[in-house]
Formats: C-alpha cells, structure tokens, sequence
C-alpha cells in the first residue's frame, strides 16, 4: 500500500474508557484526520461496558486530546468534524451481544461506504481481555475476510514464555499472522525509526558497526516517573517484564541487526529475532553477576517527595519487585563477539531519558599525549531527539591541546514544527497494512526466552540482590560497577535548557498503560 | 621545550614598514604579550630602509593593530607598555652598518638579559632581499650560535624547482636545517592544526579515511579579493605558485597523509613528503585534461564592480597569468589508489571561502528505495570554522523517507571568544622552537616537483586552454566538468547568516602579500 493511499476504515477501540483511549488513540487519531492521513470514509467505534453519555464521553476525548496532544488544543470546528465519525458502544467484553451490535453497525457502515476497507480492532484493554474479545471477533466473524481485517494487541504479551506461546498460539489459530499487529509504541518513535535510516543508509557509520571498531554499547531507558496508579498491574510485572522484555529489547534490535535483506517487514523482524537468537543465554549464576535489580525507596524527584515503591498503592507491603534493572548482555555472533550490551532502565530516576550510547575503542593511534576520550556515538530518542558524536579536536588555542567535542544534529533545531507521535505513526501503520514497525510472534518469543532465565533465578531467590535505592537517583551504584571495566558509569546525556517538548515529555511519552 | 616557557626574545623584523608587519606580524605579537604568551624579557627590532620618525612609526603600527587584530582596538596602556619594546632601526638592507647596527643592539639587549635566549630574524621582504639579509646575517654572525637562532622566511620559495634548490642550497649553508622556519600561514590556521587532531585521536574516521571508502575529495580555497595592489608580484606568479603549490598542497598533505610515527616536527613532515612524492606526475597531455586554468574578467563581486585582471595595475595588458586552478590529482600509494583530488583556487570569486570536502562511496546496502546523496564530511577552514557530516536521515513524518542532514560542529558556537590568528601561533612555535607547523625544504622542493609539469606546458602553449572567467563568478564551467564523472558541480558550504567574524573575515585572513 503506497502512503496516504488509505482503504476506508471501521475502527474499534475496544477499552474506549481508558487511559490509553484518552491520551493516545484519540489524540493520535485526531491528529492523524487534521492532517489528512486518515481516509475520506472512516468510522471509529469506542466500546467499553460502561453505560454513558455519548456526548459526555466525546467531551472527555475532547479534552485528552486538548491536554495530551503534541498539537495542544483542538481546533473546536474541526473537532465537530472529526467527533461525528465517533460512536459508542456500550458493551460488556465477555457477551455476544456487544459484537452483535458491533458488527451490524460496521455492516452498516461498510454498506454506504461500499468499497471493500480495513477493519481495526484495537485490543485497548487488561491483558485478561484479550482471548475474550480474541475469540468473539474470530466466533463472529468481525475480523475473518482476509488481511485487511487486522487486530491490534497491547503488550504485555504474555507474563512469561510459556503464557507468550499460549498467548500467540490461541490468536494463531483465530487471525492469520498477518493480521495480528503486536504494537510496541517505541518502535513509533521517530528516533527509533531514524537508527535503521542511520545505520543503512550511510556508508560511514556502518563498516565502524562490529567488535573491531566498538567496545561496548549501552541502551539506557530512564523514567522519572514512580509506578503511580499502576501499582496493581506493576507489582505482578516489575521492570524486566515492563521494559526491558519489550522496549529495551526493541532498541537492542535495532542497534544490533545486520542490514535486513530489504526494507520489508519479514526481512526486518528476521533480522531482528536472529539478534534475540544470538544472545547468549543467562544462567542462574550469571543473573547474579550480570543482572542487577533495585527496588525504590521514599526520596525526591525534582524537588517533589516521592514514597517508597512499597507504599505505592494496590503494591504488596513486602514486595520483591523490581523497579530498575541493569543487565550485561552478550551477543555471540560474529559482528558482536566479545562486545558487551548494558541495559538499563528504572522508575523514579532523575529525569525522563532513553539514550544509546556506542562507545567506541581507542585509536590505535597514540601520538597524541593527551588523554583522549574514546569517541562515543549518542543517539537520544526521548526527551530530545538527537544524534551526536563525541570526537576529540584540537581546543582553540597556541597550542596543540586535545579536548572532546560533540558533533550534533538535533531533530527539533532542524524541524520546528512538532514531530509525529509514536501512535500516529502506528495506527497509521496498521491502517495501511505495514508490519514493519510491529513485533512478530517468534520476536516476543524470543525476548521471553532471553529473560526467563532471570526471572526464574529471581523466582528461587527472591531477596536475593534486590538493592534498594532512593527515588530521585540513579539507582544501585552497582549497576555502575556492572560497567567494569568498559566504563565507570551509565552515560547521561548532559541536561539542555528546558523548553516546551522537554517539559511536556513526561505527560506525552508516559501514558500510564505503557511502561 | 614547553608551552608557556619561552626564553628571553630578541626579534628582528626586516621589511617593518610593510603591509605584512602592519597587518600581522605586529598585532600577532601584541595578541601574543597582552594574553602573557611572550617571555618577560623581549625586544623587537623593526628594520627598514626608510628613515621614518620612531613614534610616527609606532602609531603606524598600533592603528594596524586597531584595524586588523582580531581582538579589535589595542588597549592604551597596554599597548605603550608593548611599544616600549620595539625599537626602529632604520637601515638599508644590503648595508653592511645595518647588521652592525642591529647586533650591537641586540647585544645590548642580550647584556641586560643575561639568559641565553632566542633570536629571531622574521623576512617580511621581497624574495630578492632573502638571501641578502640571509648572508648579512650569516657573515656578521648574528644568527649562527646554535638552533635558539632562527630565521622566519616568507613564501615564495623560489618561483621554481630549481630556484626553490638553488634557494634551500644558499640557506643551508648559512644555517642550519632546524635553525630555518619556511612560514605557510594556512599552517596556523585553526582548523587546519584541527584536521590532525580529528584524523588521529578520533578512531571513527581514520578507518575510513582511504580508497575503500571515500569517492573523492575537493579541497578548495575560493578568494573574493582580487590581486588589487599585488598586480606586481602576482602577474609573474600566477595562481598556480601563489596558492596550489604551498596552501592547497599543504592541506592536500594533511588531508592524505599516513598517521606520523609520533607527534613531532621531523615524523610529521616526513608523512608529509612523503603524499607529495606519491602524486603521480603530470604530462605535457594530462595537464590539458586534468588542469584548468583561468583569468578573470570584469564583473561584479557582492554588488562591486570589479575590473578585469588585465585591467589591474602593474599587470601586462597582454598577461597570460592565471588567476584560477582547477586540478585533478592522483595519489599513487596503497591508501589512495583510484581515488581523485580535486584542488581549486581563485580570485575574484563570489565569497571567500577555504573548505575540504570529503565525500564516502555509495553504502553498499539498498535497501531503501529513495535516492541516497553519498556521505559527505565537511571540513571548513575559513570564514567559517566548522566541521560537518552530511548523513542521510529519516524525515520526521509518518512514513520512512530519507533526507540528507548535517551533523556539525561549529568552533564559533563552542567557544564565543575569538580564536587565534595563524600568524599568532606560528610566530609562538618559532619562540618555542617548534617546527611541526614550518614546511621542510624537500617538502617544498616535493611541492615544486608536482607542479613543474604544468609549467612547463603552460610555459610551451602561454594560450591554450586559459579561460576567461567573469569575476564574480566561480570560475570557468571547465572547472566543473572537471569533477565527472564524481561530481557535477564543487562542493559549496551554503552561506550562513552574516556575523562579525565573517564580514571581517576578508581583511583579516588576506594581507595582500600572503595570497
């Protein structure tokens, strides 16, 4: 499907009165209509078992996309526009009845539309949702015709490998693969999507990209914010499971894989799930030494107090879960031997910052006696959206005197007006029937078979190494000593003065139901 | 010896009342004493054959430094404590009494001393004056006690290979080789000292930095002045002694030299020669093919109108001097095989501007479907100092489409003060003893080798091929056809946003006898 050439749509959001619903979907949807993207002829169905107003609800949307927007307030006459297209449904998720109304009203809609479209079913809702309205859509057949009708599924998939394959095994049997869109918001990114452009495009980052050129690499996704209202969710997920299994994962991919065969998706996920393949297995030995857990206590994040991570609500008093991980990992291939992979990621840090960081080794040319700062390739992806290099020149002067500079280019100096955000780019993805950006089966797979192994060590012991540290820092000093010898600690992008995307990053990027 | 211990100075500028001394020499050393780079103990000794009143000489020399340095007006008290350092000793250069004169004074001086110190004999003279002064200063034994005497001389070396022997010949009979400083100032030009330290201490280009990778390279220094008083000097010298054989060669030898063994004056200029020695030499037939020569007519430069060169003063109304050169050159060493040079120099172009251009192969992956521009690494010497890759990158949007970027590093941004002059630097590393930055004279000798074939055959056919060009413009269309199949067209920084360091860039970069 060539861009803007999009089918007429039926969407359905089902969990319409959630979180996601309101800070994302519909922003992102809006969005995505003021700009054209959307088809002439779509209808957008939110359902969710609440009985409600129906414009009370669109006041609702109305005002999520007013204040979660990147594009602020809606414009009111286009809204009026765009709200006509919406429509609730009332319905509870486990009873025929709401898909026998869904499905009459999209054969209505399909029936003035005339033209064969898509059909999106956007699984907005608990994990323990999903088989239900899973098997409701197949059972019905709302979602059967052919590849234009699409599921689209919220992480987590699954809460370990075997619930994963369960997981995958029971829409396998209900969608063909090509239907089942696994949507992981960081791979909407514009960052994200900017590294295989980086990487694959040019001819000078890409020889330097193996074990002879790079010493070590570190992906690090810091949040400032605590767990919050997700206590109840989080405290049966923790970090591993919340970030690393997922989105860290993602970047891991990206940042590692060998040009794919074509930019396709099946040739890009291949590429991707062979770097999962290829790291080399945890043992419960090596979790030990290679993995380091924390869990927050009481302290202050930017001036404001924050309690401990024990006394979040819906979290167990003695709970062993954990808020931060850091981990070593080693990819056994040839372009990675030998070259160690650290990521990061914690709650209630300093401040919001998922940054990559490929440091790279010494010049094997020593003629300069100063100290010399290896050259380090930075890629920021939130809150700023930059690539820098760090290289060593000479500092102005009478004299030859090194000192390292950065060389930058900074997304937001070169395009001032706001970047698409990561739903938009996805649900518009999915609306024209690109995977490329969505994770495939075996992918999920994959990544639960790489952490299984720490979740089981963690499982047997489950005190065992789990360091406390306080809201507001940068978690256990020995995730730094993880780092030994490749570094002394986690790289920081250094803070640059605050503007309005900085400091709107924290609402945008972090709707509750992400992680 | 180190940075910052410089040993008591006597220094000799012969030729004081020349545009050189006014514009630089003086305002360097007074940058040099007012950012206490100078030794406590100093003198300077200003000779010329003009009798001239010493404190209407002395308020010459500080309305030069008001107009030219680059800190702007001298400071008043700081500048009569510096003038009360220099002395005026009027005298006739190929006098016998003047070098009397002079020792006894400089004796005096070293009397006071009493530290054994430098000597330094700066030529700011015409070429005929070289080895007057040089012999005078040999006889009366003024420069010959050991390597802390030095010798400055001035481009031009020779007007030929043989003069360039003839002239090494006659010097080092006199001194010896580490006693001789051959000043280049593009030497000590920021960026140009820059380009070791980005080559060497960095490990992320200088795996690239051979035929594997890189398509070719432009190195390019476009003038916007015209030969305005030099008519003289210029129309028996012509662009291609005046600029390709010195300034462009020595940043060609930079570009492509091997790392030097250490960081040290011998190693350097040894990796030096040796790319001067590995051009692949020119024949009577591929200088028609491979050089471009031009003249400018009358035009219009920035709005000026600008007479046509044979127009000039002092220039023959039948002259076939060249004010351009446009080259391909050829590399014969492991490193540079197959990969072409391209030199271009000017007068009377649009703007000044001295920028190497750097540009990789196609990235052997094709995997995206839009045109890809080809890497480019941008290294701009003058007006602007500034460092930049051109990448290409995902436009930010909803869909992968590439763009080419820039990632810059912009010396201007870094650091608000304003940098060192060339001349600064140099006349410090002569006071310190440090000839890394001074070019050797089998490196000139080398230099003259290259370039004897195209003299030659310029010598052979005064009229072939010489092209006028309208100033004003960049230079006969030849120049450009020159580049194919690698290029349509030269390289061209786009002009940034003016600011006072490039509208004072034409006077401060080009006192009218440096070319």
């Amino acid at each position: 499907m060539k861009p803007g050439k999009v089918l007429p749509a039926a969407i359905t959001i089902f969990g319409a009165k959630g979180d996601l619903t309101r800070r994302k979907l519909i922003p992102a949807l809006y969005n995505l209509y003021t700009a054209d993207h959307l088809p002439a002829q779509f209808i957008i169905y939110c359902v969710d078992y609440l009985a409600v107003d129906e414009s009370e609800f669109k006041k609702e949307l109305l005002e999520g996309i007013d204040e979660f927007s990147r594009n602020g307030k809606a414009d009111r006459n286009k809204w009026e526009v765009f709200a006509a297209h919406i429509s609730y449904i009332q319905g509870d998720f486990v009873k025929a009845e709401t898909y026998v109304s869904l499905k009459n009203k999209i054969k209505n809609f399909e029936g003035i539309v005339q033209i064969r479209g898509v059909r999106m079913f956007y699984f907005a809702v608990a994990p323990r949702f999903i088989e239900v309205i899973a098997d409701a859509l197949y059972v019905r057949k709302l979602c059967n015709r052919d590849t234009l009708d699409r599921i689209v599924v919220e992480k987590p998939f699954g809460s370990d490998l075997d619930s994963a394959k369960k997981l995958n095994r029971y829409l396998n049997k209900r969608f063909k693969e090509k239907q089942i869109y696994h949507i992981d918001h960081y791979l909407g990114k514009e960052m994200v999507q900017n590294i295989m452009a980086f990487r694959f495009a040019n001819y000078v980052f890409e020889p330097l990209w193996n074990k002879k050129y790079i010493d070590h690499i570190q992906i690090s996704v810091a949040e400032e914010v605590s767990v919050g209202k997700r206590g109840g969710y989080y405290d049966s997920s923790g970090a591993l499971r919340d970030m690393i299994q997922n989105h860290l994962f993602q970047l891991l991919c990206i940042i590692a894989m060998d040009c794919p065969r074509e930019y396709e998706a099946e040739a890009i996920r291949d590429a991707k799930v062979k770097v999962l393949k290829n790291v080399r297995p945890f043992t419960n030995q090596s979790v030990f030494k290679d993995v380091v857990r924390g869990q927050y206590t009481a302290g202050v994040i930017n001036g404001k107090p924050q309690v401990g991570y024990k006394e979040e609500g819906q979290v167990a008093k003695d709970s062993v879960t954990e808020t931060f991980v850091a981990a070593k990992l080693s990819i056994d291939s040839e372009r990675w031997k030998g070259v160690p992979f650290f990521l990061r990621t914690g709650k209630s840090m300093p401040r919001q910052s998922s940054v990559i960081m490929i440091q790279f080794k010494d010049s094997p040319h020593k003629i300069f006696k100063d100290d010399i700062m290896p050259n380090q390739l930075i890629i920021s992806i939130q809150p700023e959206l930059e690539i820098g290099l760090m290289f060593e020149a000479k500092e102005p002067g009478l004299h030859m005197k090194l000192l390292p500079v950065e060389m930058d280019f900074m997304y937001k100096e070169e395009y001032k007006q706001s970047l698409p955000e990561a739903y938009e780019a996805l649900l518009l993805d999915v609306l024209e029937g690109d995977a490329t950006q969505f994770m495939r089966d075996d992918q999920i797979e994959a990544a639960w078979k790489v952490v299984m192994p720490i979740l089981d060590a963690w499982k047997k012991s489950p005190k065992r190494q789990l360091i406390p540290y306080e809201a507001g820092s940068w978690g256990p000093k020995a995730s730094d000593t993880l780092l030994k010898p490749y570094a002394k600690e986690w790289f920081r992008l250094p803070v640059r003065l605050a503007d309005d995307q900085a400091a709107n990053s924290n609402l945008a990027a972090h709707a509750p139901q992400e992680g």
